[in-house]
């Protein structure tokens, strides 16, 4: 007999998922070695930036007051009484129409309140003594850079959570983080199911395909900042893959099985849910591709039954599991970025359920455009490698047209979303 | 004396040290390290996909002809002569009303031409004998995935020089990719240069900031796929640097120096070009930040001497060694993307230089919007950690208001573009 399965609406999928979502512990890590970590602490500024007055340019620290009657008839000379290279602090305090030789970076001397550039100015020598002129007045505070003015004491630089760019690592280093506090990828294990399955080095044979689900899904846990674990390819045999499912869960923060969930007679996983005594959030969702995907959790830990098909796979792999590895590295934006598109090409077949249609937007004359690519079967391997995005086609919508709006998820985006998007969705 | 330099427009400094740009050597690496590489060499489909004739469904296999008559209200019997899992081959050829029970991904029986699906069926036995009824009529080729339609023998699937994303990888498994030929990471070593710089663990002192330059160039080489080798930071000691900068050269594929390349009394690397016999390229650019920035050539190997402002520093990078990583590592579009974006807030200053501002863009409404961020002094750190993009405004241009169209270069994005972009710079 065939199991009756009742569909459940993509938010609601989501939000059971949720519910079991955790959080990661901490792990100190090398500055070098955060690129592209989550950070898991606020970052606080324990100085101010720049922590000093300084120079930012090559030139002469004055008082600008010496300047006032300075112009191209009058140019005024200027003693200059010391030479500052950054890193360098001057133990003169200047008085009236005297300069310091100042190096970009460097801290203003004592008494100055402004900054000539170099090339603004004339040195020359009197008696021995160096002397630099110039042609215009300047005003106090022209040409330094205010301590603080960049970022004060106590400031949040950054979040927790945010994923570390090349600007966050150089706002850590400004700040003496030479250790920083990420946090721990989760470890997913991955386990494919299906005789039909060869290894990737195995030659084809009539019948038989190769895994190719294990590869993309330890790819795909890479880019959500997780660790992915490969716990193997098993035959369809249901005490050798309870056996299996039943130990991996163990060992791992979640566990992602592909193949196995649908309502064909060597499909085991729903028996081993039941052996497992797994409470089963869903087996059936309102979208192609993905239907079959089942989520069920054992003792607070999530187990994601993805379908085999590689397209259903990927969209389970990055609506289900994606927002549950991004939680527990502390972002506040676990979900895939949606972004409003207009499509380029008429999409004209209804759609019972949420249809999540492989494609590519581009940007294109201040527009965001988004065209589908090529076929929308959900064993269509090929245009998984072209997709940068899923176009997003509501369940009881009856076809789209060429400029219309519609809904995309970005794929290759790390900035992320909050659960907002899916409010659009039946 | 204060040399006097000609700055050079972004453009042709650009295509100056495009004209040194090198090809990398491929090496082979596990399929599962592959993520994030880039491709040494063509993946051709050395197979079609699907390989058979196979079934996309759980269902039943029949021939087309026997469902003709078939309706509600005359269902028309089938017996099931055999049951197949993916990864079977069935031994029998049916005949005239028959059916093969079938899952989904299995190979079609001979003599089948559609397949209908479990749901539409209704099983049952007699005289020991299994039976499914159906109801409605198919056509040939009914719910059939065939062999090819995917992909045909023969096809290039992806060129070389593509970024391995989770897609890719993907496909890689399917044509038995186990080992994958990518292009060797170039090292890029790294010396920072300055007696104002402090290591990153050192405590605050007057006048000295930490060294922040060094692991923000880090994090930005290997977002742009090179492997960075940090050599170490430099007081401002002629003789020291030039040993360092010479050594260095001999032992990496690029090398990177901040700092020092102004016109300060403590800006060594001038003369350290000189004593090397170094073709300098350019020591002036017309840009802001990172007028500074000097290429120079020593050998065919390309020495990027970036300026110490971070802003600058993080500019220079992006514009200049970002397209020599890229190339290396085989990329056709080995530029940061340039995309047309919507100017949300007035930026009024006149702009005597092509300027690259720090910026967010976001897409908001199917539009591509940009805005600028905080304070555009070249020493502000913190801006850095918010900016996904440079915002271009073009030499000689008078300010930008809000609503106006503008170029954006798109910082994050793995995508990258030909170098069409400079087109419209001066």
């Amino acid at each position: 007999m065939v199991e009756k399965r009742k569909p459940l609406a993509v938010k609601e999928a989501i939000e059971r998922v949720l519910k079991y979502s955790v959080h990661g512990e901490s792990e100190q890590v090398d500055l070098q070695q955060s690129y592209g970590r989550f950070l898991a602490v606020d970052i606080i500024a324990d100085h101010p930036v720049p922590p000093f007055d300084r120079s930012p340019y090559d030139g002469f620290a004055i008082r600008s007051i010496d300047t006032k009657y300075a112009s191209t008839d009058h140019p005024v000379d200027f003693e200059v009484i010391d030479e500052i290279g950054a890193g360098s602090v001057s133990e003169f305090t200047i008085g009236e129409m005297q300069a310091v030789r100042i190096m970009t970076g460097a801290q203003i001397p004592s008494g100055c309140d402004a900054v000539v550039m170099l090339e603004l100015t004339k040195v020359f020598q009197k008696a021995g003594r160096d002397y630099m002129s110039l042609k215009r007045s300047f005003n106090k505070g022209d040409n330094i850079s205010f301590k603080g003015e960049d970022t004060q004491y106590g400031n949040i630089l950054v979040k927790k959570g945010a994923y570390i760019s090349p600007g966050i690592i150089a706002l850590l280093a400004t700040f003496g983080y030479a250790k920083v506090a990420v946090v721990k990828k989760p470890q997913i294990g991955i386990i494919a199911t299906g005789s039909e399955l060869l290894d990737v080095d195995e030659p084809l044979v009539p019948g038989k395909i190769r895994n190719s689900n294990s590869y993309m899904i330890d790819a795909q846990a890479r880019r959500s900042g997780a660790e992915p674990v490969y716990l193997g390819k098993l035959v369809d045999d249901l005490k050798k893959c309870y056996e299996a499912v039943k130990v991996a869960l163990e060992n791992v923060d979640f566990l992602i099985t592909t193949g196995g969930v649908s309502v064909g007679d060597f499909d085991y996983l729903p028996e081993i849910y039941k052996r497992l005594g797994a409470n089963v959030l869903f087996n059936k969702v309102a979208m192609r591709p993905g239907s079959v995907t089942t989520v069920a959790e054992v003792n607070g830990k999530l187990l994601f039954g993805l379908s085999g098909n590689p397209s259903a796979c990927f969209v389970g792999f990055e609506l289900f599991v994606r927002p549950i590895i991004r939680t527990f590295l502390n972002s506040e934006r676990a979900h895939l970025q949606r972004v409003t598109a207009i499509l380029e090409e008429d999409f004209l077949k209804p759609n019972p359920f949420t249809r999540f249609v492989r494609g590519r937007i581009s940007l294109t004359a201040g527009k965001v455009v988004a065209s589908p690519i090529g076929l929308d079967k959900s064993n269509v391997v090929t245009s998984l490698a072209d997709a940068n995005a899923f176009i997003v086609l509501p369940g009881g919508t009856r076809g789209y047209k060429t400029g219309d709006n519609i809904d995309v998820l970005l794929i290759d985006d790390q900035t992320g979303s909050e659960f907002s998007w899916a409010e659009s969705f039946k």
